[in-house]
């Protein structure tokens, strides 16, 4: 039997970074592809006596059906620190756990994308949310990414030029791929620009806990007095990415639908990971755990970048993160980084090549993303020295 | 901002049963609404000792990004049990981990139904699937289910009649909400059907293993020759649902769009609701426990039917189970449960109107779904004579 598979999914490809993930297996590879979060600082000792608390005192609470919108003491929670930690606290707004920033970004799109509605989003973006806008037809527009941020003429002039533009999109905070933070003008303006052309934004902010010296920069959302911004958070990088757990905060309303999607995706996020992550973020001093991890971080981008100076050819440019987990690089001299991630994979070294972040993902580009969040400092400067000769024999 | 909402999601309300369980969070209010698993029956100390161990000792396999596809022992696993239990073992079939068996139906949606393509659902039917359907902007076509399953003769004439039929679903075992079983015959008229009709079918078995007297149905998937099965299980209700973990074992090719799928929506399945299946299963006989549920619903479907028996105008019509969770009554008369259901909340007392299930949600039915699975023996009894009151004077 042959599937026609629908129009929407017909051109859909597996992301390249989780297929990279399967080169990655290799132990003898040195992976600087993904966006993984540091194992050592997973809280694992502290979960294990939570995990196994709840599961012995509360059987029902942690194996029997849950209701669609969220653990509620988990959603409390959830407002209480965006409030505290990022002014984020509009009256008439709504909180929803997901499993995974990920499904927020999914379900957001299904309730509001129409086969052809445009969203306009940083470029380079987020290939999981792209994705996500294309998998609904959706048409992307993308405007230029800066070394403060996305560029707010290119974004106004897209909102003027295009057509049923139904959302923009922006990672303002260490953007992914490219690192970058928005300077607060730029936020401002951004939110200037969707008032008045009556769009709204999606701000996805999973990294805004990790600027390497503890600085804060203002949410959009924070100054969102008009319900346009839909603001979407994750405990993957401050906690553990392999529990899923996450959540959409916005307009009342637009959250029931999308606890309408999500009663028809997954009916609810597992209990138990909700209630891991509660119970933990509750007995637990997270922001001191933040401080750990912006510190690891720090110093693991600081590696990368030493070893970057000491064995990348001068030609290659790259992004100085604040925070976050990535390095952007541009080569330069017309390379193709996808056709040479295959000289890398033979030099047992893996990157993202950035034609993956691009609206049109088939032309050919000189950049590439790096992780350093997940790696050791040996294999972080090993695979440094890898990639050093790889490229230095790409330029030559 | 008044937030536009796609065409597809647009329609989309909440599911009746969900919002009913929000009176039933009342303790005072007897729920015969919900399709619950029997919470004595979690085997929670042995997860407990699961979660805890894997937290403690394999913290990065617990908690580190894990992949699209699944926990590869867990699918493994479930390979092989579908083979020995259910003879499900086509070369050329792969199977897909999924956070509980609606997010399997929900992607398979969104991989094959295009806007205004019809599925063919059983008459009443699971209002999860349906409204998966629904949200994809599909037209759904009803098939009466007969004591004996769905009749054959009207799925030949919506097949014939309708252009664009893409699916046939179906529940042929202690089918949801009617509880009937498909007899053999049947099932291989459904499968020849669709093999002549080029239709594949959605096979929906999460019940499969809760027959009274510890039978197995044949399923239709075990007779595919043609690969035009796509086949879905769950272990919400042998093990827990607040895990949410199921499957979708189906064509490799389909399976693997599936995949990509999986990958916008929430990334991977949490890791260690995975490892909890997983140990839990092989590290106990699923079998014995199995053994148990069935004779916990065996006896409170009996304890309820006994009650309606005692209880309820000898005017209710109603379908004995050979298994699974639920009774389908008719009430006959003209009378509509879902206005009456306000009566029944009045006794405090939740059962799901009908029309929750059929394709026209709108139009009133003498139908309603009781469930014996989550309740005592005495709420049970105390439910039934609180339903006999209101239905009582609604057939005066």
């Amino acid at each position: 039997m042959d599937f026609v598979i629908s129009e929407r999914m017909k051109g859909m490809r597996g992301s390249a970074i989780r297929e990279i993930f399967k080169y990655a297996a290799d132990p003898s590879v040195i992976s600087l592809a993904g966006g993984n979060p540091a194992p050592e600082l997973f809280p694992n000792e502290a979960l294990a006596k939570i995990a196994e608390r709840f599961l012995r005192e509360e059987p029902v609470l942690s194996l029997q059906y849950g209701i669609t919108e969220g653990y509620n003491p988990l959603r409390q929670y959830v407002k209480e620190r965006l409030s505290r930690v990022e002014s984020i606290h509009r009256e008439g707004d709504e909180t929803i756990i997901v499993s995974g920033a990920q499904q927020g970004i999914e379900l957001l799109s299904k309730v509001l994308l129409n086969e052809g509605d445009v969203v306009i989003v940083e470029q380079p973006s987020f290939i999981g949310a792209t994705n996500a806008f294309r998998s609904y037809g959706a048409r992307l527009v993308g405007v230029p990414v800066e070394e403060d941020g996305l560029d707010p003429d290119a974004l106004e002039k897209a909102l003027k030029e295009n057509d049923r533009v139904k959302l923009i999109y922006t990672i303002p905070t260490f953007q992914n791929p490219t690192g970058t933070t928005m300077s607060l003008e730029k936020r401002r303006r951004v939110y200037e620009l969707a008032k008045k052309y009556g769009v709204p934004i999606l701000e996805d902010n999973p990294y805004g806990d990790l600027c390497f010296d503890g600085r804060r920069f203002p949410t959009i959302k924070s100054m969102d007095t008009e319900g346009l911004v839909i603001y979407s958070g994750s405990f993957s990088k401050v906690l553990a990415p392999g529990i899923r757990v996450g959540f959409l905060t916005g307009d009342a309303a637009l959250i029931q639908k999308i606890v309408v999607a999500k009663q028809i995706s997954d009916v609810h996020t597992p209990m138990l990971t909700q209630l891991l992550c509660h119970a933990y973020l509750t007995e637990n001093d997270l922001e001191a755990d933040i401080v750990k991890t912006r510190a690891n971080y720090a110093h693991k981008s600081k590696t990368m970048m030493d070893a970057m100076e000491a064995y990348f050819p001068k030609d290659v440019q790259y992004i100085r993160p604040l925070g976050g987990l990535f390095i952007w690089c541009d080569l330069g001299h017309g390379i193709d980084t996808l056709a040479l991630s295959k000289a890398a994979i033979a030099e047992k070294v893996v990157y993202v090549p950035g034609n993956t972040f691009m609206v049109d993902m088939d032309a050919p580009t000189s950049t590439l993303r790096l992780n350093y969040s997940t790696s050791s400092d040996e294999r972080i400067e090993e695979g440094i020295r890898r990639l050093g000769r790889v490229f230095a024999a790409a330029l030559q």
